[in-house]
């Protein structure tokens, strides 16, 4: 490892209103200090870049969430194993797209292993210093030949600015690649945290989205961490749906290395977990806007639930159907469907209670619609971006879910997937 | 009444191999003896029959089941409290497409109390004798200057062969009528039952389907009929799924009135629950063969469950799977999604000990896919008609779902209903 190149981006000053003390900035999942990746093409695709690395030059620790699918992926039931081993103590994540590496029985296992050996030989780390995540098609073996070419590429091009490369190797169907990163500074502490995420189709995460990796330079005890993260994820990647698929390969992953030379310690923990939340919320939102074949990004909130569950699982609910999808896409103001998923969520309520919203626009209340407002909805529908907001009046909690429409090129792309 | 024409239909004696004593014939509602039934054209849509008719020329008693949305239509909570108020006894159900009178407040509870009404006059029956359904566009009222003059046309038009012109006057976005009817006889009884239905969208019953309608003139006791006809539903109308979307109005409706003169007692319960659960399959599966956009008929197979709610759970998860759907459109062999889906239905099961087979041909066992039967199954993706095995190997159960694929035109029938 002596000869690979050290991180040493500048640290920037917060400046002008960066809310709550933080500030995007560019750079994804090399953002922070002590962080290089790289992004290469090593034939696993037809063509592009489909092998990512993120490696912490620091000593680092990780904690991750995976899929609630019952089939899970040789690369998920590897990583939560290499996890276990190292109780934490992870430096590296190997990535790659145009295969899943699932339902691939025991040469899966076998293969998402030797991948992990192959690339912390190279590392100069231990194999359960690694974690392995891959996406693409399912039931095809990984292309073992050209992992054993690729890999050694890969540490060798990881770079302090490899952020948006490791991004771009990591896209199945995206549109664009997926980064967000921050900066933030509170009681004289400076920290940054960033991140990468792949989307598209199969987008229902339950505990993580398909794949993405958060880095970051603060310190802080792994049981610390490990809390902070599961409860953004709840808020953010699980708040996430594009067709209500959970795929099996689902894992995000945060790392955190310390290179900030400064800790999280019970103070700082809200501000952190600021950061961490506007981080995932961005990535989270990234996927929504870039759904195979999206041509609106829809956000629906639902304020006045009972708690935060009820409120998600009926946003989820509206995020789902593909009637609701469907009218967004043809632009058509079908608001019934709208209070018809909503009252086949499975959470009760009283529909003569409810307010809905279009675009800050009332178009249902008192249980019947608001014939005045049907213009300027109609108008409102042709944005690209969609709010839709659900008052159920029975609580002070509230939930907002990330989709986007259905649209023929939903159709068209998995219709012809593999072909 | 007295001027109404009597059904006289010749009892056909059953003939050849009717499996189980029940053999199919035409006629749907009207098949059974004492009912009538019309289809009139009233305006309600812009052009085609749209408001049905059944009656009951002889005392009859009915049960019904309705949806579990927590948003009702009108013509829903009038239709509970009709058959609360006349403990069951119900001569007739007045249909109508183009509107569905859901979300329409007060003013549409009084529309279907008319509409019930302006029918029970015309019959000269009690308006809590009349159950109301209506299917259509959320949000609208009835047009009830239309209905004035439609019902009185409805009921002189009554007519004992007038199953299938009340078919097509429930249809939406149906493209064609949906009728069962079964003739048996068991120790020397002899009973009809005989069903309507309309599909095509915002389809997946949870206690009922959009609208349909079974009528018998076996004589048993509500409490009996009660019993069978929600085990049946739960078994047929409770399989089917076109899009996931639970209406706000649906509801299926069982009247018996004794017409043919013969009781269904203990000793004929098991045989009277064949004919309906046969009438109520061919009901359902036509609704599936029938969906928005469909070119595909799938019936997913779960065996080896532990439990048949198990078996319908995981059933239903593929068959709601927006990219199982699309694959099958495309006729792309991407077994890997229904492995997903079920892994994500929320039952648990080993992935190791499950056997997927298409129409017949295994294609993944002992957690990976069969090579050698790709080209098989290719060819067999090209059929219309698609059969799913999933074999759980982890119990007894099995379940099967009725669904269809989702293609192009489902994208151009939703995103264009209103205009």
């Amino acid at each position: 490892m002596s000869g690979l190149p050290q991180q040493k981006l500048p640290v920037a000053r917060p400046r002008g209103g960066g809310s709550r003390g933080w500030r995007d900035m560019p750079g994804g999942v090399t953002a922070a200090q002590g962080y290089l990746a790289s992004g290469v093409a090593a034939g696993i695709k037809k063509d592009g870049p489909d092998l990512a690395l993120v490696f912490s030059t620091h000593p680092s620790i990780a904690c991750a969430v995976f899929t609630r699918n019952r089939v899970q992926a040789a690369p998920v039931l590897l990583s939560m194993q290499h996890l276990a081993r190292s109780r934490g103590r992870v430096r590296a994540i190997l990535l790659n797209s145009g295969c899943a590496n699932a339902c691939t029985g025991k040469r899966g296992m076998s293969d998402a292993a030797c991948s992990a050996r192959l690339a912390a030989r190279e590392l100069g780390v231990e194999p359960q210093e690694v974690l392995v995540a891959s996406t693409g098609v399912i039931g095809t073996p990984l292309p073992m030949g050209k992992l054993e070419l690729g890999i050694p590429n890969a540490v060798s091009l990881l770079r302090g600015d490899g952020g948006d490369a490791a991004a771009r190797a990591i896209m199945t169907t995206d549109t664009r690649s997926k980064t967000a990163a921050v900066d933030g500074e509170s009681r004289g502490k400076h920290f940054r945290i960033g991140g990468m995420v792949k989307g598209a189709g199969m987008i229902h995460p339950q505990m993580a989205t398909m794949l993405s990796v958060i880095t970051t330079d603060a310190k802080m005890p792994l049981h610390l961490m490990n809390k902070i993260f599961r409860r953004v994820v709840e808020r953010t990647f699980n708040c996430l749906t594009v067709d209500g698929d959970t795929s099996t390969n689902d894992m995000v992953v945060l790392l955190s290395n310390g290179a900030a030379g400064a800790a999280v310690d019970a103070g700082l923990a809200a501000f952190f977990e600021q950061g961490l939340e506007h981080v995932c919320e961005e990535l989270a939102k990234s996927v929504a806007r870039d759904g195979e074949g999206a041509t609106k990004y829809i956000e629906i909130r639902v304020r006045g639930a009972r708690t935060f569950r009820e409120g998600r699982q009926i946003a989820k609910a509206i995020a789902h159907s593909p009637l609701v999808k469907t009218a967004f896409y043809g632009e058509e103001l079908n608001w019934g469907r709208i209070l018809a998923a909503a009252g086949y969520s499975g959470v009760s309520f009283d529909p003569d209670r409810v307010v809905l919203r279009l675009c800050g626009i009332p178009i249902y209340r008192r249980g019947a619609g608001v014939d005045s407002s049907k213009t300027r909805a109609e108008q409102a529908l042709k944005s690209h971006d969609i709010q839709i907001d659900l008052d159920l009046a029975q609580g002070t909690a509230q939930a907002r879910v990330w989709t986007c429409d259905l649209s023929h090129d939903y159709v068209n792309i998995n219709g012809s997937y593999i072909s």
